[in-house]
């Protein structure tokens, strides 16, 4: 069906056979690396890295040499899509992300305007191209975006937070600016992906990293009704649904127009198969685990594998790898992933 | 069965009849009251606060009056059990905890000791017993102590942290011993809450707070086994389990020696009831839902009451107030519970 040589997630999304479990990992490009470090060292400013076509390439494409994951994720950043629609951010070292000026009112949501991928997001788009001409259709590439309401939740509160109490007042205090601003993200969000598409991006994943803070109700009406539409907008390729601990809303994401569900390490395997029968899973190794002895990482990766088994998954971890993982524990964790032998 | 005057909390907790639906609110006490802004100006290190017992007292007593709650919990931190086993922490304002040596050795371990909470923690006995004397029975005071696994995340990633890896690194590094030092904080844990309920605590509660980021083996292994001890140890007074995110976890908390399960509001309710049969349940009204109007806090209010039903159940909030929700909309929200009547 592609032309991709080592087409392994791709058919694995699609539910498709394949002779074994294909793994990437999130994060798999990054501070891991000796040589993302390097690298890094040249771009002291993490905005001024990620504008770099040239320097993401590179970063996209160290981890498949040194790890020899099964496909790429464009280095980038899910908070290129507020700055596309006019709200600028810095990325301050060991701190995360800060908006000197965030949303606070009606009027600052009409102001923003819907991202024009084709202008200001090209950087991205340049870079996958780039990278699609590197990687000669050795591996699929990954393109990416945040979840509407993640993206949202950085918009309003401003910077990370234990509690997003300030993105979430919004929530029950002005659901119809909420809803404005979340349309105007979705529709950003869209033409972002499209845009990573038509570059050559092979497959895209919609990171939720805040979806498990919202209650139930709150995560149908505003984050999980703009997935859908994402989803739904989406037919060129398979689509990767990852929304952090949110448990409680795997029975609905089961009727997304999407290929794919990525669970995190708290999520029960088995439980996950039944409430998301008719998908694709990815996940779920706990990070933390790679601090493990090889021995132990090998017990839990082939617990793992069994509980998934053979078809319809892809291997990954339950969130990004941390900073401090050790790139020889990751390469190995990858091996047993690729080694190992279904009865 | 007590001589307190409004018993309602005990009575539900013990799954007894109640003429209406019990509640008190975590955080309570605190910021969210201008009273208490204006007590902590004579305190501004909040550990000398929190161990001048007379000040302690007014903090505690403070929302009794301003909201019209069904119980007292004594003010103070759950960090105090790791200074009273040997490891100093400082408060920083805005920030949170510190420590400024952290665990980082087997070593460091084995010189811990067991807390002797009549000497290191008298001035929470002696704030609980004065707050007993002003009470004068009118109402229950709820004493409270972390769950071993959320001091030791403190104990050993030395601050709050966004993953906990540091702490969590422990656990596949070093089970023997990361389960040392929970040992030490169990044993140290009955000691304290043994000495609080002497002093005349009412009903303890543990908090779980970073349950959550455990996988449920994990959870079950380092986390439940040592509430189990507790809850096994106290049989004075009725218990609260509160295990913040622990979704996974709510079947196996039905068979703890304890009387109530408190629920965060990501926790369904019906599904609860179902995993949770026997038991008293706390929770689990969405602290953020009190920024909204009154007509919002009153609408789901009353669906939460009629979702947890008028028996063994005792209202409360999901997680503790935010500092900036105002005290009058909390009183509102109390009022709202205490005038529902069911059908």
């Amino acid at each position: 069906m592609s032309t991709i040589k080592n087409d392994l997630v791709l058919r694995a999304a699609q539910g498709l056979e394949v002779e074994r479990t294909p793994i990437w990992l999130m994060r798999q490009a990054g501070r891991i690396l000796p040589e993302y470090r390097a690298l890094r060292e040249k771009f002291p400013d993490f905005k001024t890295y990620i504008k770099t076509p040239e320097a993401v390439v590179e970063a996209t494409l160290q981890p498949i040499k040194a790890l020899g994951v099964d496909a790429a994720i464009i280095f980038s950043d899910i908070l290129v899509i507020p700055e596309a629609m006019g709200l600028n951010y810095e990325m301050i070292e060991k701190k995360g992300p800060f908006f000197p000026k965030k949303i606070q009112t009606n009027a600052d949501i009409d102001n923003l305007s819907i991202a024009n991928p084709d202008e200001s997001l090209l950087y991205v788009t340049q870079a996958i191209s780039l990278t699609k001409k590197e990687l000669n259709n050795s591996l699929p590439l990954i393109g990416f975006a945040g979840a509407p309401w993640t993206i949202f939740a950085y918009m309003t509160e401003g910077s990370g937070s234990k509690t997003f109490s300030t993105a979430r007042k919004w929530l029950y205090c002005n659901p119809e600016y909420s809803h404005k601003l979340l349309d105007k993200i979705t529709t950003s969000t869209i033409l972002y992906l499209k845009s990573q598409i038509r570059a050559g991006a092979d497959l895209v994943q919609i990171f939720d990293s805040w979806a498990g803070i919202l209650p139930p109700s709150h995560y149908s009406e505003f984050s999980l009704k703009y997935i859908a539409k994402i989803c739904d907008a989406i037919t060129e390729v398979p689509i990767t649904v990852f929304a952090k601990d949110a448990y409680f809303a795997r029975a609905e994401m089961a009727k997304l127009n999407c290929q794919v569900i990525g669970l995190d390490w708290c999520m029960d395997i088995a439980e996950s198969r039944t409430l998301i029968p008719n998908k694709t899973l990815q996940g779920n190794f706990d990070p933390c685990n790679l601090y493990a002895s090889k021995e132990v990482i090998k017990k839990e990766t082939e617990k793992m594998l069994e509980s998934f088994g053979k078809s319809k998954h892809i291997a990954n971890l339950g969130h990004g790898l941390y900073p401090d993982i050790e790139a020889d524990k990751v390469k190995y964790f990858v091996d047993v992933v690729k080694n190992y032998q279904f009865n």
